[in-house]
């Protein structure tokens, strides 16, 4: 495959789903403690949509191609990587380039595929339950009994931080959602109580169903008009993690509440962390998650599947938000 | 004194330094778990100034006058405080009320003279010293090494958290302070770098001094136009810790920072805590600093003393800001 050439997304300088294409460019060669893959499913997240309309540009040293978490085998090894590993079927969180039928991760960055699991599930995985390890388990520190709010409930983000939420043995765990069919599905992966934005205000629920007392954690990615009510909705002590500004970052608000209530607000990306935190990350997921996906919890919800070369409709379907679940585009599924 | 009265300052329905006036009031009584300090000395901080202009009403069971914090003999306890702490010296945070000849303070916020210390100088510890143990090294959780910005440095509180990130090992310590001579006493203090605001720009200078990694913690009381730009001076996993708005709590600014550097902004005042949690803080700050005072570490600095009589001129100089350090009403001195 070194001097093959494979198929992948290229978005050319950026823009709307019109930039789009698929495109021939050489194999890549994985560098010192690096694995190739050869992809089978691509998993879809909304940076993705952030990269390929300008607004998220990839960090140095990352491929300049979209793709963030892939399914497949490993089919060449870096320096420093056994070459023992080659065939081995695994999952991964890879540094961009996701998007082809071959990509470059970091050998720390590729995790076994839970026993059970097709790889099209496994291809889901990475992005979304490392992103929501790190901020609803670690950074947030969800604690048993704890209530939480997590905003955006049906997306991939939000489906799996329900289940996490429940796996925590959080107490209430609130959620908004655009519909009653969303509720459903939220209601069904454990939320005690999921809230139609569109109808009902998230703070007045969430007070009235706490006693006043307000919750102790709140996962958003929303921010904009969010962000001054998502203060009020917090119980004393209690604790904001942002993973992304849907609805912007610059804000104009009263922060006296944060001080007088002890809030934190923290918040974090994935992709910005160095390499070795994603390993460390990898490893504290696997231990913990795991053996609960093969035991049939808190398995990935997927929604939708395209080929590769539909692409455009992977992201036409994201940037509607009508998904419940993840997108996953389908590159090589022979390889299952 | 049961049925005496004592002197005791009233502002009145609150303003300017003209609303202050010395009245008779009765003695109050302490109920259980309380003890009645006779004052010797109050010590004046800057909520005083926010509660005498109406800003900042006591909590609900407080004291409506002013003090938070002084040193005195109990005179007289409440249920289930034993008889025999009739006598003892002791320090105290007081739920309002420490403008007077005496005060009531939960039993569990008195702490006793430290060895070698003058009254005067014990009834400028409890709430300055408090607030920067709660929020300097449980909240912002400073690790021996790090380095940390505080802003006001001249202030009682900054003198006193030059001294706590000493004794808790940072590595560069940085402070904001108004003129050549509060800069002179912040390095005596053990500043590494006092920054004159009116000349030099903060972040400029700690970046410049980090060699662009920016500032592990940044304790702020500022807040305004500053919280934009204490993000940016701080580094990764870096955190913010604000004790109070005296530039104002409503701003508008960009946030993504927050999460694309994995930044923790939080805060708390003092006096919003629980009396347990209260009891808590003085049972570790004297565990960790008594003794760091009775061997001349860590002292509070105090800058004058007024008569009781004069609290507006003690006020008026808060106000200006010329102060290096702590403030104090002598009350009864010759309980010494």
């Amino acid at each position: 495959m070194a001097n093959q050439t494979i198929r992948c997304i290229d978005h050319g300088q950026g823009g709307g789903l019109e930039c789009l294409s698929i495109i021939q460019t050489a194999a890549p060669l994985p560098g010192a403690g690096e694995v190739r893959i050869r992809v089978a499913y691509a998993g879809v997240n909304r940076p993705d949509i952030l990269q390929r309309s300008g607004k998220y540009p990839p960090p140095p040293g990352a491929s300049p191609f979209m793709g963030l978490e892939v399914s497949g085998v490993i089919n060449a090894v870096g320096d420093g990587v056994p070459a023992s590993r080659i065939g081995e079927k695994v999952c991964a969180l890879t540094p961009g380039g996701g998007y082809a039928e071959a990509v470059i991760a970091p050998a720390g960055h590729c995790m076994p595929i839970p026993e059970g699991l097709s790889l099209k599930q496994a291809a889901c995985l990475p992005e979304t339950m490392l992103t929501v390890w790190a901020n609803l388990i670690e950074r947030g520190q969800l604690r048993p009994g704890q209530s939480v709010l997590i905003h955006g409930g049906s997306s991939g983000i939000g489906t799996t931080a329900i289940q996490f939420a429940r796996w925590a043995g959080a107490g209430q765990i609130f959620t908004t959602v655009g519909s009653e069919e969303k509720a459903a599905v939220c209601r069904g992966l454990g939320a005690t109580r999921a809230i139609i934005y569109k109808t009902d205000d998230y703070l007045a629920v969430t007070q009235q169903e706490t006693a006043g007392e307000g919750v102790h954690l709140i996962l958003d990615m929303v921010g904009g008009d969010y962000l001054a009510k998502n203060l009020k909705a917090l119980a004393l002590e209690g604790r904001l993690v942002q993973i992304a500004f849907l609805q912007g970052s610059k804000v104009e608000m009263d922060w006296s509440l944060l001080m007088m209530k002890r809030l934190t607000f923290t918040g974090s990306t994935l992709r910005a962390r160095s390499s070795e935190e994603k390993s460390r990350l990898c490893l504290s997921l696997q231990q913990a998650i795991w053996p609960e996906l093969s035991q049939g919890r808190c398995l990935p919800l997927i929604y939708a599947e395209f080929d590769l070369t539909a692409v455009a409709d992977a992201h036409r379907l994201m940037e509607s938000s009508q998904h419940i679940g993840k997108i996953v585009l389908q590159v090589n599924p022979q390889l299952s």
